[in-house]
């Protein structure tokens, strides 16, 4: 072990251990992986002596004995509901340690902590957005934070140092920091997560008792706007429970504008085509759902930007889209986002690439010089 | 022009013409390419002489004349408020023509040509799912049709004969034939395509006053839910409002559910973690929401597969997702779908492959012999 720990891209890192982890599931597991192969210290503990042993022999840590060093860095990771009680025997346990926790409900979390009487001075909350659908060590995996914001959420008696801590903790990870209130943490993932999780399940939910023949004409908006319904109730479950308060505020937005779409759309219903009531209510949900969609951040965050859409038919067969892939890479154009389509009984899809606009139409030409069929827009 | 009309790819032709198709949008100008690609004759007709000039400098047929022969088939793909005005006056002025229509309402268009009191056994209603955001003769595309199911709606005085025609029109078309009543039709649009839209603009339509902080931690969960959201206003409300009845039916189910869930969710938002009602209510809706999205249907139309997951980092360059899937074709590995996942101010993505379940562990252990960092699941 080399004197200046460093992380996978041979940059030091910041935090120095030995880190304690308190809980061994995915998230616990994974910091856990990214910190040993940095060479940092770390002990682990877990209520289930199975998960500790198997984090363990993952190479995530040594398992905690009290006759151990006083860690530098405690990190709670456990389901949301006993996360405080963790946190606060942390505090108690290790007067020097700094204390974080990576919990996805913020408000009731932290006001139990302060409500506590110990020294939360040394105590900065925080929330890496790194959910996946398996849980547990078996699912851990030290890449899981590059690239995801990990939310830091400070409260007024934090010190400097404690947050300066956490801070360097999640940029060690490779994740974004992003500053927010325990509020407004809790506000943002109940509109940006959380209400759009049960609305998706909501929507696939009356899909149960739909006839074979209606699901036959599923195209790819419906399989988009579904697809996050095949998430895992439990984990859902655990995470809705603890932010019904901001999720319940939003649905309830939602169920408003819900209820004056069905109202002018039920004079449409009585009325036929172009009945004035409908058409006004459907054009302003479209158009503020425009609106709304615009402000998603795009790629490194900055201000959403138009790519061009070349859409390419792509026979299904082994190697065609690598061909593909292969071929744009020979002409140079990098690929930002792209979507496959498949229709039912069909031996055909599309490829809908998003590129550079000013490379759109060189795209084009060059892929239907090399025998692609090109779909027009 | 050979004697047997082919399709692109080199099949035989059922339909035969001349075809009138009358109005020249995306669909009709659609229909008209890939059928003089085929070497039949096509007779072009709109009220608007400028999309028919259009239409005809793209190669989409000739301009109909009242001094051409009868047209065999006729194609009415004007808007849905209008459709049944041209069908009736199609099949009054071409008595031995058979009539279809590609208007994305059936209902009151099928019991508007019903109640005209001409000879309707010559009219078979369809509609093609091929939608697209542009619109006109402009954006048209031969291929518009392939892989897309095309639905067949005969009425009870269709002739036989009728609904062969139309069924050839959709098969040579490149489409799959779906045959619907009207009512079934207009439900299951409902259900599949109208509601989800208005949902997925709902959920949308709360970010647009949302701080920049709550959209910095948008994941791809929210990009997917919210992806047809971006769609064209004016498109959609002519849509929906042919269609109130059907899709106030299941917006108003769905309004119900949602009631239902934000009344579980009060307990919780009182009682904070594990209040019985929240619970409860939650975990019904996520577990509705994986029952539904199980039904939509695969590739091909089967059974829904489970495809095994393979994730790998990305880093964002050009060239990089290229030799990404370049080197999964060396490798033989069909990619069955995919999704690429970006998070704000980072410079690296994953792309998450999903790949057949028995060449997984393979796939994942030659693209890191490859000296790709594969996520694990």
């Amino acid at each position: 072990m080399s004197d200046i720990a460093t992380n996978l891209d041979g940059r030091p890192l910041a935090t120095t251990g030995p880190v304690l982890i308190i809980g061994s599931g995915l998230l616990g597991a994974s910091a856990a992986l990214a910190l040993r192969a940095a060479g940092i210290d770390v002990f682990l503990d877990d209520i289930s002596p199975t998960s500790l042993a198997l984090a363990r022999d993952l190479g995530a840590g040594e398992i905690y004995r009290e006759t151990m060093a006083e860690p530098r860095l405690v990190i709670v990771a456990v389901p949301p509901d006993v996360t405080s009680t963790c946190v606060i025997r942390a505090l108690r346990d290790f007067p020097s340690a700094i204390v974080t926790d990576v919990a996805s409900v913020k408000s009731l979390v932290i006001s139990e902590v302060l409500a506590s009487g110990v020294d939360v001075s040394r105590y900065v909350s925080s929330h890496p957005m790194a959910g996946r659908e398996r849980s547990g060590a078996a699912a851990a995996d030290r890449d899981l934070f590059i690239g995801r914001p990990w939310v830091v959420i400070a409260h007024e008696q934090s010190s400097d140092l404690a947050r300066l801590r956490v801070r360097e903790l999640a940029v060690d990870m490779g994740a974004s920091v992003v500053e927010l209130d325990a509020q407004g943490h809790d506000t943002a993932v109940a509109l940006v997560s959380h209400v759009p999780q049960l609305v998706a399940s909501l929507v696939a939910a009356r899909l149960a008792d739909a006839p074979d023949e209606a699901l036959a004409l599923a195209g790819q908006g419906l399989r988009d706007t579904t697809r996050i319904a095949a998430s895992d109730p439990r984990l859902w479950t655990s995470i809705v429970s603890g932010n019904c308060g901001p999720v319940v505020e939003v649905l309830r937005q939602f169920h408003g504008d819900l209820a004056d779409l069905i109202a002018g759309l039920e004079s449409g219903a009585q009325h036929g085509f172009g009945a004035d009531g409908s058409v006004g209510a459907i054009n302003s949900v479209i158009e503020a759902g425009n609106e709304g969609v615009a402000r998603i951040p795009g790629k490194h965050g900055g201000a959403p930007r138009r790519w061009a859409i070349v859409e390419v038919l792509v026979p299904d067969k082994p190697g065609e889209l690598a061909r593909l892939f292969s071929e744009l890479g020979a002409i140079g154009i990098n690929i930002e986002d792209l979507t496959l389509d498949h229709s039912a009984h069909q031996r055909v899809g599309s490829a809908r690439l998003m590129v550079d606009p000013t490379r759109a139409r060189e795209a084009e030409q060059e892929l239907e010089t090399r025998g692609w069929r090109i779909v027009s827009h």
